[in-house]
């Protein structure tokens, strides 16, 4: 009887839908979790009501992941240190922005026993170097702390649509009682299928470097250069986020990318259709300034891709290696030096033989 | 100065894509070839007036590939023999069933220096075995063959929207004058970029068992499952089609399969709307006899996805592995012994830790 407690740490749509999830299989194995699993809330009121008594009343976010009915054992707590008392496994599923105020927070106040998994996507990238999300909150807790990231549209994995994900975890001690078979037991569903891997940074690069080529496949789809041309630029695109994580992580594993849920499909998901690729699309047709039509399409919303690509590009200048990424760079050039997009075939010629 | 003399057999729309991109190359690299490329057409009278008569004073394949001008040293020749008289180079074109009877009309006439790429994809699978066709062109008529596959819609390759491809070659002995070097120049475009790998089995492979993931997603679109779902059964399409070459031409290489235009690339376009892919879909949402449909939809045309489906099938039976390829067999069970395509995840956890 492990009897592990587990908190999830934000309540939007994926946030919602990862802890019903991982409600469904706390409820299913009692031998490894308590039933209960809390999810932090950041408190608002909804028609006049918290939206905490809310969910814990109705059993639904009625804000952020309305129609979906979540498990009775996941209770919603509106204070954070509450949310993580006791807890031994912490999922954090936060937007990117709001996680150096919880880490805040919460440093100091977590045993370093405790273990976690980081459902948000992606890297901070700078100048000077790249900070693996959860990296940064292994060190500002503590803690040891995985990574889950795969082709995982929230509504559809909170419909139980089938999907797949990737989850990177591998304690340092073998031992840990909280090991991979533990968290895989946690997050697998019949609808949602997990692969542990122990690639940890190269799961994450993942879920950052995929925008950018999804901005490069709303390119193609702007020029209507058609099918091949998508499958070319995707490829590519693939090759050379492969590429980023071998160079400047060389524990990366190259198939994290060419083969898991978090590489090749989620890149094939976002150029199908996600925020990026319709910005993308919209650059070409329309050559407006990026931000006014990322307001404009997005409502308010950003597409990670933009701010990514300029990080990328910032980081990969600093290190003269601009032209080992000839898409990574057109994409930043397309977007802001108004390189012509129909140069594309060309740029990437020019360097094909080096990969 | 090699002065190499090329000939394409076939003039269908893929073989007059091809013959427009190799008598381009002819025409700008004098040095290694000359420049008339002789195109085998299977004489008809198109509106009273034969086909090669046209090509060759219209500079259009009128029937197959129309609205497409041809450069004027692409040559129509309707006989078999005369069109490959002389020939250093012959590229394979024509619709898979006529092969055989090509084969035995040029068998014994062609000098074992002469070389040859076959762009004929796929393989022939029986339960006894698997035929590379390129090799089945070496055998026949005793001369080194390789094989080209990619994201290639003849369509759009004719426009010369952008893709790529991909190119086996390697002949036995190095310094053999015709070599990768000389192949690549052969078809490579600005708008048609060619890598040269050597895994002709690899490269081959893709071609056939790529319409089988085809139908499989055909399935997704069927049931309405979204975008995860689609990426799902793609990657764990490509890893089953890495994993068939590698158990039975341990020659392959994975990254055949996951990282070049015939695997990845290819896999993604087929995926997103072919003929397997729009079959696939409409059989879950009538539920009536494969065949019919196929009729139905396609107007006579074949999707090769259905026999590879049965040959494959087959093929593993006899071998006892249809337990290691769940998703080829789910799709020939699913069209042909009525399994219900909403068992799909359940059939794919079942294994999903073998692979």
């Amino acid at each position: 009887m492990l009897n592990l407690k587990v908190s999830v740490i934000g309540s939007g749509n994926w946030g919602s839908a990862i802890a019903k999830i991982v409600a469904e299989n706390a409820a299913e194995n009692r031998d490894m979790f308590e039933t209960d699993v809390r999810m932090w809330v950041f408190e608002e009121l909804v028609a006049g009501q918290k939206l905490t008594e809310i969910i814990n009343t109705q059993h639904e976010n009625v804000k952020y992941l309305p129609g979906i009915k979540l498990p009775s054992n996941v209770v919603a707590v509106p204070d954070l240190l509450d949310a993580v008392e006791d807890a031994n496994l912490l999922v954090f599923n936060v937007p990117h922005q709001f996680l150096p105020r919880i880490c805040s927070q919460l440093k100091g106040k977590v045993p370093s026993t405790v273990r976690a998994v980081s459902c948000i996507k992606g890297v901070e990238v700078s100048g000077d170097g790249i900070t693996i999300i959860a990296d940064y909150i292994s060190q500002e807790l503590g803690i040891y702390c995985g990574a889950l990231s795969g082709a995982n549209l929230a509504p559809e994995v909170a419909q139980e649509k089938f999907s797949e994900t990737t989850i990177a975890y591998k304690v340092p001690d073998p031992s840990d009682s909280i090991d991979a078979r533990v968290v895989r037991t946690l997050f697998h569903r019949p609808y949602f299928h997990v692969n542990v891997v122990a690639d940890v940074a190269g799961v994450s690069l993942c879920g950052a470097l995929k925008n950018i080529v999804a901005l490069a496949s709303g390119f193609v789809d702007g020029m209507a250069w058609g099918d091949n041309a998508k499958a070319a630029i995707i490829r590519r695109g693939l090759l050379e986020m492969t590429k980023f994580g071998r160079e400047f992580f060389p524990e990366c594993k190259a198939s994290t990318f060419t083969e898991e849920s978090c590489g090749v499909a989620d890149v094939i998901t976002s150029c199908s259709g996600g925020r990026n690729n319709k910005l993308g699309a919209a650059l070409i047709k329309t050559r407006r300034p990026i931000f006014e039509l990322e307001e404009e399409l997005l409502k308010g919303q950003k597409a990670q891709g933009v701010t990514t690509a300029q990080e990328v590009h910032e980081f990969l200048e600093r290190r003269g290696k601009l032209e080992d990424f000839p898409l990574f760079t057109a994409v930043h050039d397309i977007i802001f030096s108004g390189l012509d997009s129909y140069a594309l075939p060309q740029i990437l010629e020019d360097v094909e033989q080096k990969y």
